[in-house]
């Protein structure tokens, strides 16, 4: 457990509560928390060590709140933290699901039907690293930031976004990149979708520029059923997936290493939100949620369906009803789980 | 006059009957079309050549409908033309404004109000070509994509924005990037917006990460009075902002050289949507309306305000009656601007 900054501390005590209440009893739960994110930086200058990896390293998986503080430099603790570990376990496949349920408010005007998976690339692209800055400061400033794309990880995330395409009803695939622009890395994803696709001919596919998903995403979000993209458009889109869906107070993420080397880890897409910090306000959907997908990664598919229809039910009797706490909502679903 | 491909043809005829039509008596207009676009890439294999460049040099603005289709490989017109022009005639002030007129259809609930316009970097960032590929099409292959940032071209724009901002009732900028992860072309930004923020006090700046604005778009559209923002995040943001105000079928650019050095070029945000050209059915409003920014940009603002005036009207009388052709709505609109 990282709870983390901000309200990640309380969201994560919640997710624990129902992860504990959902859990058979002969399934015995060892956690662990560790005190990464702002605090700690301030006390020891440390964000993530290699000591702190090697600890992490033994667990199962990991379920994170909230990293990031205003009292932090923009880029110490992403840079430092949530990109390290992300890079340093492999987690490849970043795993973003969107599902509008009944009873949920929506942006957009109508009923929308949404419910698709973004499967973003979690190790490359624009979020390497590499780049850098010649004559700092100067009015003769240069900053570079380097998109780099390999065969290797490109393949690999395409591939397993098919799998999971060829495995729900709708069948569908949408590569989104912008490849008319991007033409190096757009080239490339574009015929590692197409090569991996004649391995699926049962799933439909499509490309679509990244500018133009954001719009299908507002005017025809039924229209997706699985997305996989690169690391970049792969953060943007999945804000916007999650904020027609619901908005950020349910969208639930899985950095996810397929192979297993090292442990998965299981977060909110919001982020540590230190406004309405330590007041119990914030909705501990989301790493519920992540919960969910922490359990049907390591094989507990009967006890994350049960968690997803105790969140439905939870949110479609929501409208009308005064606002609850977030252990108040923890609690709601802890019950709802162990029934 | 660059007609381009698909509907663009359709749609600039309206634009230059419009223009045509609201222009006083005693200004000569003088036009000349070329023909640029896919017909002329398959006939002769070029996009764009030094000598076009020195012809189109010429004029005092460009107007194009739009440049792509579905027989060109995609990248060879969007780098060939599009961004070769863009990059020739230093176009790096790409303004996009967003404006749900009443009556519009918008895909999101309740009625927002949005006004708001985006000023793009259009020379700079991962647009620049940099970037390249080894081991090709092996399970080696690397590609990368080299996004260039410079203090210089940066400050351009950001201070381009501000004096936008400043001009306008509200007064008020947000940057947007992605400084977190992004750290080095993020960090040249902001510290250049923060520096150029103490020139204009009566500006109110804010900062927001790409990701998050998406969310803004679509939940808070009327938070946002100008955003300054970067080559690739602006191609996004632009195309969810047309859709939530109103569609790409109004949504109307600008690519400015401000100095004059070279003609600035208006054109619709749209494609060349092959699937319905030919047929009258493409709206010319976004055309239109790009006529009205090139009209603004030569100094005939009463001009510009009378096509404003005139979309405005057409637009809020159409709810009920049935659609009218391409050439039907450039009527009504030379109509209108006329009277
Ligand atoms: C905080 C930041 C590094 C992160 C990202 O950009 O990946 C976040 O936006 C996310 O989507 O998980
Ligand atoms: C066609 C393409 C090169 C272009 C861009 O990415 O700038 C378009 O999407 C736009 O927004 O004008």
């Amino acid at each position: 457990m990282i709870p983390g900054d901000g309200i990640g501390q309380e969201v994560v005590a919640e997710g624990l509560k129902v992860l504990s209440a959902v859990l058979p009893q002969d399934v015995k739960l060892e956690t662990k928390d560790y005190d990464f994110g702002a605090k700690r930086y301030h006390a020891t200058g440390e964000t993530l060590t290699d000591a702190d990896l090697d600890a992490l390293k033994k667990h199962d998986a990991i379920l994170l709140g909230a990293i990031g503080d205003p009292s932090v430099p923009s880029g110490v603790l992403e840079r430092g933290f949530l990109l390290k570990l992300r890079f340093a376990f492999d987690h490849h496949v970043n795993l973003r699901p969107s599902k509008l349920l009944p009873g949920v408010a929506t942006p957009l005007a109508g009923e929308p039907q949404i419910d698709f998976v973004v499967v973003r690339e979690g190790t490359e692209g624009p979020y390497t690293g590499n780049g850098g800055t010649i004559r700092k400061g100067t009015e003769h400033e240069v900053a570079t930031e380097v998109s780099v794309n390999t065969a290797f990880g490109v393949e690999r995330v395409v591939r397993d976004a098919f799998a999971r395409a060829q495995a729900r009803p709708r069948k569908k695939l949408a590569l989104i990149h912008k490849n008319n622009v991007l033409t190096f890395a757009g080239h490339l994803w574009t015929n590692i979708f197409n090569k991996v696709a004649e391995e699926f001919p049962e799933v439909t596919t499509e490309y679509m520029h990244v500018d133009a998903a954001t719009i299908y995403l507002v005017t025809q979000p039924e229209r997706f059923d699985v997305i996989v993209t690169d690391n970049l458009f792969g953060d943007i889109i999945t804000d916007l997936a999650a904020a027609v869906s619901g908005g950020i107070g349910v969208a639930a993420s899985g950095n996810i290493n397929p192979s297993g080397e090292f442990p998965s880890m299981f977060e909110p897409v919001h982020g540590s939100a230190p406004d309405i910090a330590g007041q119990g306000k914030a909705d501990p959907t989301a790493t519920v949620l992540s919960v969910a997908l922490l359990l049907r990664h390591l094989g507990y598919e009967a006890e994350a369906a049960r968690i997803d229809e105790a969140v439905s039910a939870d949110l479609s009797e929501r409208t009308g009803k005064p606002a609850r706490s977030t252990s108040e909502i923890g609690d709601a679903l802890a019950v709802r789980v162990a029934g």
